[in-house]
């Protein structure tokens, strides 16, 4: 950890702020420059807050932590691949899975027959929504408890392991059959949500919040393999940016970047970024090729009529050719399918 | 309710798409230009998902609704400001109130001292956090129902009621002698906990999601007060863009923006927005002069010490002279302090 | 070209803004509702600028034009996709071409060396900067007229058509043997500038600007296109957004969206998107696999002494491995590489 | 400035490093921790680029600089506030001026009429566009030469200075009678034109990018100053973010940032930031409030007619009422009017 002090700091400042942080167990550094001081600590800092440091020293400039402040999820303390492992399936590198599924559960038939359809494509998992948090009090909330049971009903259809988001805490206890939780963009940031994640064993799919830079996303992954589940699988949906003709910029570069930083499994979620269903073909492509280890897709056996989010939808048709394009190019990257 | 049909639109598609509508229960018109129909819809339409129709018709390009999504905030529904009352302190249009105190609450003597002094400065009502959302789960999360205990014993000691954020439904059994929830912009969309508070009827302050849009933070507010719970308070706290310099970019142009579209007291948070202590000074008094019906702003008694967000504090003496500054332009604006 | 009109129109405002409007020269249809009216325009209303109308009229609440803004440019006017020759080398759908090249030419040797070796990798055009627009004016600025020279040398030792940017009208005379000319991601919106280049004919790269919207891309492409140059291939090249660990971020959702709407080529430029070498060749890739129709990327002979942006650049060796990664996925793609 | 160097970095590369940098002529000092090795230089480093050095030597992880890049701007060099006197008129710390006009000239008459009105309403300076730039090439660009002349028989006819926009810089020699050049917020980082512009020494309003950091706002003054033009006011009109309600996001933190930063004047647009004529009022009164040294503001005779930006202009009698809210809130803080 380095800091900066300001121009005109006083000598007996400098000497009281390097008394104080001697005091707190670490070695510094000076070095007088010819308007700067700068101090530098040697030691383990991860459990000091540097900007808590800048803020609560008024001759600190700038402060600068040398390592980053996530340390279970990080690369360098653990350099080789999670690999997450649900009904036979595996996620992360060297494979690439497709989950696939309708934005809301509408009935027990509809979300088998789709179920049945994506497998028959070649979707690994299935996914729909049963709690769906909506911008309006006005819109469909999903069918909770009953869209619960229905993708209880899919999986034995199809053994096709299922995923479904989780809106807050209390409703853990109904996800007990639920093969991996999704913690959606809006609850990101939602840590008391993440904290009792953590505490089940149950792999996790955590989407990048619509506006939360990559160290948070980071960070909030680092909430739930901190209390002790290591099995989450980070999503890119997009991110909140001037631009209107999509509903979010989908951020691919995170993907590498993602991968870069940290040991854990990265997925794309097109849909949900562009909002426009044209667009998911491409996208999808392009996530293969940046190296992502798989996506999840919005299918629908009827878009024209879902209950929600029906123009990003593929129907089962398109999304069977798409899995096909998908595959070519996942084996033409040399990744296992399946 | 308009919709504008693609380019291509065949008569009968048009025809059958008209007939769903009118199925539905709406009288149409339609209209059709050198290239374009386009339909408009009469009745209310509240009940409708303009984006859901847009995306499950295949001949609609387009579609727009003429009226605003939230009906119980709306200012034309509901013309008259709304006030919010609670432990003798008016908040709304014709008041301007400050809220204010610690970032978090740190022991007994230390927010009964900072109330004691903010009281005496001009503050109205207390604020300080018990449960503290924090990026990173090795940060001080608050002091938590000791934090709570001890506010109570600051608005005992004082008179002052208090603010404190709620950080999920389950915490609370644990605010019943709270004052003011504070809904932090991390959960603005936490739907479920946005319910619960509508469920309850004490005075809610709901903050600005740092990305979200106003009309999203409006159908938050709806959300708390299509529950039953009117006592809102609208809080702007700044929104994130590509600028660094400041920790969030604070739009005072939601404030006139708000008050025009609702009814409810807009309130604004400089010390959050900024993150600079420097800057709280000159965005309290533009707040002011901008419309705001009351500031809550950071204050500690040793904001160098301070065990979060120190760096955007006042001390008490700052805080003395901002509220005098703060006194003199409210009245100024001809707004009742107090 | 539809307008609502505000709920308490009066009606004799409502018949003088029709009959306005019938005035210039438009058909109207009116449709009352139980909230507000509609009125629906046809007939050419290209010369209309639909936000002066609604600005300009009081009982106008809103207005939306049916058909996009551009025409030249427009697919749906120019259905077939543009090709752009240049050098023997066609950038379009169907094909796919590697710009390469440094940032700043440097000296005569160094940018004879970098060509040679690009072109011996697959490259087919050449890129590098001779008049540098940068933030600081104490930053190198270019070999400005000896850089041209050092191209064109290049050029002539090559074969490589070359592409370089224009900074400003007056520069145009001395860009007489420049193959492409390119504007800048800063001078998207100077239209001084891209009037004089839609003078000449020469192929322009066309950047766009890192805050604007497809659309404003679009018509800036629109004002060259205008003015008689159909010569014009738009870049992608990361636009900004909060997130700082890359410079710029990636639209590639981008990449389709402008050839749905446009039937201009469209490349892509990861290197200045990221800012950072190691993400180059995975989102290069992603462009092949989105739909891109080339990539323009920065290779520097010794990245560790580029004059400019050495940190975004591959060396010559990691440009030769990733333009045969991108020769395969191109050919994959069914694109013709050169 | 300092440099992080990387975990693993050998030795022999540190050593080599640190040769470099002392050859170059800067006296370094070494600070070794447990995991990273921090290299502090001591001199004058203006002239070194503190991203090319990361970028150049492999072994360096993140480096700072502990100074800002602007100088001639940096209110650290020129610690006294920047006045500068346009026809009798101050513009800087301690006064509050009001530049006043409709967005385009349209005629000889209307500029001469909405001069006469603004003057005797308070306004001291006239604002008035002869060159437009537009999105769209279809739209009205203004009268250009003509609207110079207007402008000018305006100022003879009122004694009001003149501001207007010069958009390159082979116009400039049509500006010799204009009073303060404005440089429009698209042409912020056409650096051509700000070297041009600082050959002269007229006055000049620089609008801020509406992407622009505030770092590469001073950094464009920067290429002004440091030709030799110390009559720099700097203008925050509202930067593009992701909320659609307004136009853009009046930054006003931006205010008192830019006045900690540099000793130039700022003034504030709220008619191009808010593009909403009612919410101007309230923007003019906080921009008061915040520290800004003056206000442009539009005004048109005929707002609902006028050729291009109506929706924000104010009516002269609403300009007026406006102009005596200024004038008290100014002489509330101090300021001098006129």
């Amino acid at each position: 950890m380095v800091f900066v002090l300001k121009k005109n700091a006083a000598e007996d400042k400098i000497a009281a702020f390097v008394k104080k942080i001697e005091g707190a167990g670490f070695t510094t550094f000076l070095s007088t420059g010819t308007e700067h001081t700068v101090v530098c600590l040697i030691g383990n800092t991860a459990r000091l807050d540097v900007d808590f440091i800048v803020q609560t020293n008024e001759i600190v400039e700038y402060g600068k932590r040398v390592t980053e402040p996530y340390k279970a999820v990080n690369r360098t303390v653990h350099p080789a691949d999670t690999l997450v492992t649900v009904g036979g399936v595996t996620i992360g590198e060297g494979y690439f899975q497709v989950i696939a599924g309708p934005c809301s559960v509408e009935s027990e038939a509809q979300i088998i027959g789709v179920a049945r359809s994506v497998k028959e494509s070649g979707a690994t998992l299935l996914r729909g929504g049963a709690f769906k948090p909506r911008t309006s009090p006005y819109s469909f909330q999903g069918l909770q408890e009953r869209g619960l049971e229905y993708l209880l009903a899919a999986k034995r259809a199809t053994g096709l392991p299922i995923v479904t988001e989780v809106m807050n805490q209390t409703q853990l206890p109904l996800f007990g059959d639920v093969d991996v939780l999704q913690i959606g963009a809006r609850n990101m940031q939602n840590y008391d949500l993440l904290k009792e994640v953590g505490r089940c064993r149950k792999p996790v799919v955590l989407k990048r919040g619509f506006s939360s830079t990559i160290e948070e996303f980071l960070m909030s992954a680092e909430y739930i393999v901190a209390e002790g589940n290591p099995n989450v699988i980070l999503c890119e949906r997009g991110i909140r940016t001037f631009e209107t003709m999509t509903r979010n910029t989908l951020d691919l570069s995170a993907v590498p970047l993602l991968k870069q930083k940290s040991h854990l499994p990265v997925i794309v979620d097109p849909s949900h970024a562009a909002g426009i269903r044209s667009l998911v073909p491409a996208l999808s492509k392009a996530a293969v090729a940046v190296g992502a280890d798989g996506l999840m897709i919005e299918a629908h056996n009827d878009p024209a009529n879902a209950l929600s989010d029906g123009a990003q939808s593929l129907d089962l048709d398109q999304f069977r050719d798409l899995c096909g394009e998908i595959r070519r190019r996942a084996e033409f990257e040399g990744k296992k399918v399946k």
